[in-house]
């Protein structure tokens, strides 16, 4: 049985968002106050902590399965020349992955997290959305469930991309989403040259132009400018969020991702953490209109869900100080 | 033997200080270029991994014998009222360390780091550097000293702290090292109040005028205005230094004693990262003085080495990706 069934399954979702736990957020921040240091002296370790309270629905949140999740496709808009790579290495990064070869490999062992990598239809890539919708119906409802399929039984969830040429089809769904000029949203991505971000420009331009009557709902933004692994990562984050898993967003694609759903239901943001901000110019931009901060700003721009991971270490380092320490009562120590 | 038995043995080292392995360097950077994904992708990743190479003389960097060390001391400033705690609270913290209670305690240990704690003299704290010179130049020597010898054999080394009342000497000195007025420099700490920052200021203001015509050598500041956990944390960074040792700041006490070290010989800053800025409002200005970026802005403000601690979370992710990625030849991937 599919997560999205239905254009309607997906619709419902995305518009009966539980919340967190409050009792169990108030009962973290309750905890973070009595810990042996000054009230608030750990920062965003504490707002992490209690966040992770909340959404465990724990006072004492952990990660025991904790899981990285890298879903691949391919794009039809590369034909316009939008990357610096050719598409054949879509399909051997997901090789290179199954090797153990990747950043990401040695970033979610250095965090602890268990890897899978999804790739969707990587031989029959999503049709150029200059000159049609990129997906059928069925191809997003699809792609949407096969990310619901792979939040399993993780307590946290990294979600990861990779997909040659895909900061082009972001580019477009944060400016269906949010409004702006394509030059707003676009950016070098891996690496491409003047001309190709200019190619980039227009293809995200064309795209809006084309598909401009129908962009009114989050799902059709998704099937219509997005790609097999972008509307996954956003299947993932939904039923993350029914599942009350908390979800580390990665880069600017990830961010992307959510944000058509954002437009419908903001409170879609309540359940995530922004990983890092990267080095892609519509990246913080974007992270500033769905309101999330990122943990890290380490000028990170590779995708494979890497600076999420990375920030799961920081979200390990605030677990521990909000598990290990003592109180002032425990320890004996005077308060001010 | 201790490392700086006279004042002309801290200036010698001072000036002659080593510089990284350059072909370890280079070869960690050509490694760099090799591995699967587009060059500069892992950003500040990339960066810190040849940092630690350069450092460490060896082309793969690692951490087996991390190491934070906090020092901790007292201050007769705090007469003045410049503290929301007691200094009681000092040693209250030092058994909390030992007890295991603290945030650094579950922060080294999330970082794998081993902890060691080296209270100086806390039943003696400095003279206050409103009426006189805060150390003689035998209790400045010995606290260096007593820096120096905690390095012992590490790989890497955080830098902690712990010291009620310790931002008003670390105010003074990065006035003395850089210039500015008190208020440039001075914070709410831990927490004081808007009387407790005047209070604060005119410390900051009576010290400097006190011992003007005097602060004209890092020695001579770190001894009229610092403290002792201050000059042994400059020790510990002069120490590593002649023994090839990175060293990861924490929070503005100990970049501050870092600050007279960088006046009079600006290549120390060569061989530290800044862990975080936190939010104290004089440790950014600090950081930029000392054209340090810190790796982490988690608004933490507790000292101990928390926020370094915290950091060495993302350089252990820097070495997993430095050493762990597969090149392109070794996966097949093609280069753009």
């Amino acid at each position: 049985m599919t997560a999205f069934p239905t254009v309607a399954a997906f619709k419902t979702t995305l518009a009966t968002l539980p919340e967190a736990d409050r009792q169990a957020r108030a009962a973290a921040a309750r905890r973070q106050g009595q810990l042996t240091k000054p009230p608030g002296s750990l920062g965003r370790l504490e707002d992490i902590a209690i966040f992770l309270a909340g959404w465990q629905g724990i006072e004492r949140p952990r990660i025991e399965r904790g899981r990285a999740v890298i879903f691949a496709g391919n794009h039809g808009v590369v034909a316009r020349g939008v990357s610096a790579f050719p598409a054949e290495v879509t399909a051997q990064m997901v090789a290179n992955f199954a090797a153990g070869g990747a950043a990401i490999n040695a970033l979610a062992a250095a965090a602890g997290l268990d890897l899978s990598v999804v790739p969707l239809d990587l031989d029959r890539p999503t049709i150029d959305f200059t000159t049609g919708p990129a997906m059928s119906v069925e191809e997003c409802l699809a792609a949407l469930s096969a990310g619901a399929a792979a939040v399993g039984d993780a307590d946290l969830l990294v979600l990861g991309e990779m997909g040659i040429g895909n900061t082009t089809p972001a580019a477009a769904l944060a400016a269906a989403s949010f409004g702006g000029a394509p030059a707003d949203w676009i950016g070098p991505g891996t690496g491409v040259d003047a001309q190709g971000l200019s190619r980039k420009e227009g293809a995200v331009a064309d795209g809006l132009a084309l598909h401009r009557d129908h962009l009114t709902s989050a799902f059709e933004i998704l099937r219509r400018l997005g790609g097999r692994e972008i509307a996954a990562m956003a299947g993932a984050v939904l039923a993350a969020r029914t599942k009350g898993v908390p979800v580390i967003l990665d880069g600017f694609i990830g961010t992307a991702a959510v944000a058509p759903l954002a437009m419908t239901n903001p409170a879609i943001t309540d359940h995530v953490l922004a990983g890092h901000c990267s080095a892609e110019p519509g990246h913080i931009r974007l992270l500033d209109r769905l309101g999330l901060r990122p943990i890290l700003s380490l000028d990170m721009r590779l995708g494979e869900g890497s600076g999420a991971a990375v920030a799961v270490q920081v979200i390990r380092s605030a677990i521990a100080a909000h598990d290990g320490m003592a109180t002032f009562a425990e320890a004996g120590v005077a308060t001010a």
